[in-house]
């Protein structure tokens, strides 16, 4: 049940409850792929860095350790630990970019494992039936993300048969919520507008699938290649034709810019590798601007990486400390960033919820940019 | 201040006073090379796995950060953010280890970075001045680990040399202790015995140190190639020539089964690598035996990997899921790991000094070592 606390301009402030809690929104969903954020992070270290909904990927788990491992296991709340939320996406999105060898058709997609090689089959039926089993909370439906620059007649076509998978991605989840051996029988389904950067081919979509009755839904197919001027344009134009009592996810995306821009456009759920990838990398996030924690100057900073942060990396340990772990290749540099980083987002998500709450999202957004771009480190 | 509570046989409960708190001997120091336990494993993780005290390696952090870095920073303590007790070793054992390209001098080692190749010299004024501006709580004393199977020529004079070496140790170590900038003026020096395989040569040096009124003595070039038999041997040989009054620390041992029979020989301090580097690669320890966690029977395996333990692995997750991990090749897996095999090892010397307070430390140690060898996991 979605649930509008408050308005302020096109941001919207609402709850979200499931099975497994309910989430304020708008929200960053924390990315774990395999069932684990990179950068060994566990389950327990979310509860310390304020992560409100974990976001696991299909494909990945359908290939290792397969869902049947995971149904068998009790779901992946179980298997991983973790009693909030947990979105899975729909494996379309990897089957797409991590396959070379693949053929689209009416049925679905034949494609070839990025593991092993095999031959995989992956339609509706297959998408809805693997992440019943994976037993998340919230599933998506099993779409075709386009290229960015993909020609209109293609993209016409993709999005026609995406809208033909979507009718059978909700049957097939009606009836596997039916079945008495699921595990969640109160698993959600999000359908996904597509049509690349093509404004009335996005419309129109949305105003179809708007249609479907679905729990939320979702902007694919953008932050794959497309201006970031595009990915507003696009967005803006969308969301009015999506309900507005259902949320709104913008799949993918993004920098903590693109966030706070999306969000001011009536997004409200968000996901995206930038923060654990970048902390792996010694990317950091803060409130001044990035920091490359492999520069120089950061050798005798005995500063956190932010000041007045309460992350678990920021309470306790220096930049000097953590370079050094990254310039010695110890993992517990890589975990110390990702957790900073993961940290910021959800404190921008906390920031722009009360920003909302007070009316005043406007100059919060102004405010943050500001600080982000200008700020002196 | 070492000061004995019970004894057992030879084994010996006691505690260790030091500015950075009390060690309850006997015990297990976890190793943190370069200023980090391997596998992301972060200080404030030890606290929740048992560790009373932590070492670090000298010729590690000279090279990277460099111990002047840590000075500046304040010392390792604050540098990696641990107010317990560290010991870091003298830096010979990695100089003659990691260096192909060495020079034995009276005056010290000549040999090239094992990073950057650059050439650095250690002679005992050196890795005295490098451990002072580390500031551990215990400096280890510089010597030459001579190989297992040495010629008993080369490892009398090998030792006629520690021996003018740690006389050199003692005095700069006082000299720096003295030092108005020195960060832990009540650094602690412990000597090392050597003598390879050779108990007479052995039992000579351990005399001719004991003399010299060290803050506590170890057993250094053991576990090197040489049988458990020959170990064992020699431990029982050389103790009962090392002051009772003083801690004695076997250096870089070893198995539990190792640790059990050392501690029943008058042992207190331990360090190994064994259960953070087999951790990381899946193979851990419980009290019915090891366990390969990459082995296929565990793959639906919903158990914890040992029933019971109150580790921050086991407490939460299964086998099952730190398999798939492990195969995953997600950091996560190692630290579950890691954090387990620690807490196993400070967890076995509990029950080593409950035993010994019980003055049941024969009983106790046939039952942990038939359950470890007999057991069925
Ligand atoms: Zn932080
Ligand atoms: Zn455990």
């Amino acid at each position: 049940m979605y649930k509008i606390l408050k308005k302020d301009g096109r941001a919207k402030r609402a709850e979200f409850t499931t099975v497994h809690g309910t989430v304020q929104t708008p929200v960053f969903m924390n990315v774990g792929t395999v069932a684990a954020i990179k950068g060994a992070v566990a389950t327990s270290d979310l509860e310390q860095i304020g992560t409100q909904i974990e976001l696991s990927n299909t494909y990945h788990l359908h290939v290792r350790p397969g869902d049947q491992v995971v149904k068998k296991l009790g779901g992946l709340h179980k298997f991983m630990s973790w009693d909030k939320p947990i979105l899975t996406d729909s494996g379309g999105f990897q089957v797409f970019s991590l396959s070379s060898l693949r053929k689209i058709k009416e049925e679905g997609v034949y494609f070839n494992s990025h593991i092993d090689g095999r031959k995989i089959f992956m339609g509706p039926e297959e998408s809805m039936q693997i992440q019943s089993n994976l037993a998340s909370t919230i599933a998506m439906a099993f779409d075709e993300c386009a290229p960015a620059l993909a020609e209109r007649d293609y993209v016409e076509k993709s999005v026609a048969r995406t809208t033909r998978w979507l009718a059978r991605c909700k049957a097939e989840m009606q009836r596997l919520n039916s079945l008495p051996d699921t595990i969640n029988q109160n698993q959600l389904l999000f359908g996904i507008n597509q049509g690349a950067i093509y404004e009335d081919i996005r419309i129109e979509h949305a105003k179809e699938i708007s249609q479907m009755d679905l729990d939320g839904y979702a902007i694919g197919g953008l932050a794959v290649g497309e201006t970031h001027e595009d990915m507003y344009r696009i967005i803006e134009a969308v969301t009015p034709y999506l309900p507005e009592d259902k949320p709104t996810y913008l799949m993918g995306v993004g920098t903590p810019a693109n966030i706070l821009e999306a969000v001011d456009r009536g997004v409200d759920f968000f996901d995206c590798v930038y923060p654990s990838r970048n902390g792996r990398h010694g990317h950091l996030y803060t409130n001044l601007g990035k920091i490359n924690l492999f520069n120089a100057k950061y050798e005798l900073d005995d500063r956190p990486i932010e000041e007045g942060c309460q992350c678990p990396a920021c309470r306790r340990y220096s930049r000097a400390y953590i370079r050094h772990l990254l310039k010695a290749k110890e993992m517990l540099g890589m975990r110390l960033c990702v957790l900073h980083n993961l940290y910021f987002y959800n404190t921008m998500m906390t920031e722009i919820r009360d920003a909302i709450d007070r009316g005043e999202y406007q100059a919060y957004k102004k405010r943050k940019l500001d600080g982000m771009m200008n700020g002196q480190v």
